[in-house]
């Protein structure tokens, strides 16, 4: 359900509301049904909220209701913990269901990292609290748009540390778990591009020795795992060229590298994939928007591509 | 005439022939007279060149012939080191005119920077180069494009060193040159916006502290002289914005940041301005494309919108 000051409880049942009852039936929510019936009255979604945890068709939703004491802190569209704190338990109960195999796959809605850290969970970001709720070593953020899809070798660290996360092991490792995701969404020999980390790809060694040291060894390893991969090709074509249908994937170094991009032509249907975790789990990409948050007016279009893309995955 | 080894000759001759004669007449050609008959050739441009000098009409164009002894030993699409010094001598005589007041604005072909190392001039650009020859403390590069500008903060220097040239005097810099660049476009009150380095502009200090150490500084003390700038503003949303019309001009803070937005969606008619220093140039946004040099097939589109842009700051 994500942060319950935010736009998260509007956006799903807007969503929930619009796909077919046979669709509708395959999906639990993991919040808290109080929110959940005031944003359904609020957007005349016409839903109804069961927290029997069953599945349940027509008009109804399956609930996993979380009681968080602090709900009652929550204040509509204001960072604060107590919100933190509800979405850090709702997470943190739709995983455990996840790996305990009781749902395949998990979508979120936005949180709010602020809330989170004044809850005391000092996580810097969704994939990363996923990395540690699930014990992964590491996990990696990817786009995906009908236009453009890149995977992020880092992302929420500051720009100085991307640099430092640019290793032979993690570009080797963002380009076997994307190709491993692509052939799961049904492309059989993935055409994937690696993006250069500095200008031009570092123009031989002008400008920057990433490329030399730390990248072209990964694309060669992989190569030689028969991945059909090729780069560093410079950022300022590559995305160009993948917009224009070359490449299924781009493998961005840093996180404005990929999703300046992505946002640029797809701002509203880009959805956010972790992968490299012991489970599946899509989100939204978009905040917590606290600012329109609980005045009825959020658009849910990107929590529709966000469950299509789910099912779609779980299909495969 | 940029790298003679590259496509320079051809869409200068190809731009050139389809300029009306009295705008034709206004332009000199600082290169070889040997290049540019063979590339007219090529091309049947149907121009006839002078190293008079002088201003001529009609399908003539002047043209300062600058004789370089190893010219002979340049080879079609080669880089090497005396198509380099080639490209250099031509550069430093148009700056020369240009700081003797003799021409108004350089429109600069492209130069290969390996060519121009080899030749022992070791810039890191075309615009590095020109701060040399002008004496210029400091450069900033301005991509302009019908429907995104962006100025850099820095722009050809690996990513670990774009990140250590964030500072609040270049920022402020940055700001002050953009502003004033717009206004002589005929901009009254140009609306500026600063993109975040790190990854949504650090949250506040979670990933990164720039922003608050030395962006928001800069665009604070910029705002107290009366220009119209805010930020930082999170490179994922900051170019859409400004695509869509919320701003005139965005300060990205290196390279990539801004030449991928900009070129995803402006890719041929993307131009490269030179701010900063005593003299006005601007600049194909394109290699030489030695893969396809002198072959009589290189799209001169590019050099037309650069040769429009060079004559509005003309007429200002």
């Amino acid at each position: 359900m994500g942060d319950p000051a935010g736009v998260g409880p509007e956006i799903i049942c807007r969503a929930l509301a619009e796909l077919p009852p046979v669709q509708r039936a395959r999906i639990i929510v993991y919040g808290d049904i109080k929110f959940l019936r005031r944003a359904n009255t609020l957007t005349k979604s016409g839903l109804s909220f069961s927290d029997s945890g069953s599945f349940s068709n027509g008009r109804g939703v399956s609930l996993v209701h979380i009681p968080v004491e602090q709900a009652e802190l929550v204040r509509d569209g204001m960072m604060n913990a107590a919100a933190g704190t509800c979405s850090y338990a709702y997470i943190k109960c739709a995983v455990a269901a996840a790996l305990a195999g009781k749902i395949s796959i998990i979508v979120t809605a936005p949180i709010n990292k602020e809330a989170l850290h004044a809850a005391g969970h000092p996580f810097e970001g969704h994939t990363e609290l996923l990395a540690h709720l699930t014990g992964a070593k590491s996990s990696f953020m990817l786009l995906a748009s009908d236009k453009l899809s890149t995977i992020h070798v880092s992302t929420h660290v500051s720009l100085a540390g991307a640099v430092q996360r640019v290793t032979t092991e993690r570009e080797l490792a963002a380009i076997r778990i994307g190709n491993t995701h692509l052939k799961r969404l049904g492309i059989a020999q993935p055409r994937i591009a690696v993006a250069g980390l500095n200008p031009h790809s570092g123009e031989n060694g002008l400008f920057g020795r990433e490329e030399i040291d730390y990248i072209k060894p990964a694309i060669r390893a992989a190569q030689s795992e028969g991945i059909n991969v090729q780069g560093p090709i410079s950022g300022d074509t590559v995305f160009y060229r993948a917009m224009r249908g070359e490449f299924d994937l781009v493998v961005a170094q840093y996180h404005d590298q990929g999703h300046i991009p992505t946002k640029l032509i797809a701002f509203d249907t880009t959805i956010n994939v972790s992968l490299g975790l012991p489970i599946l789990r899509v989100s939204v990409d978009h905040g917590t928007a606290f600012d329109i948050a609980w005045k009825g007016v959020a658009r849910h279009d990107n929590m529709l591509a966000t469950i299509a893309y789910a099912s779609r995955l779980c299909m495969s």
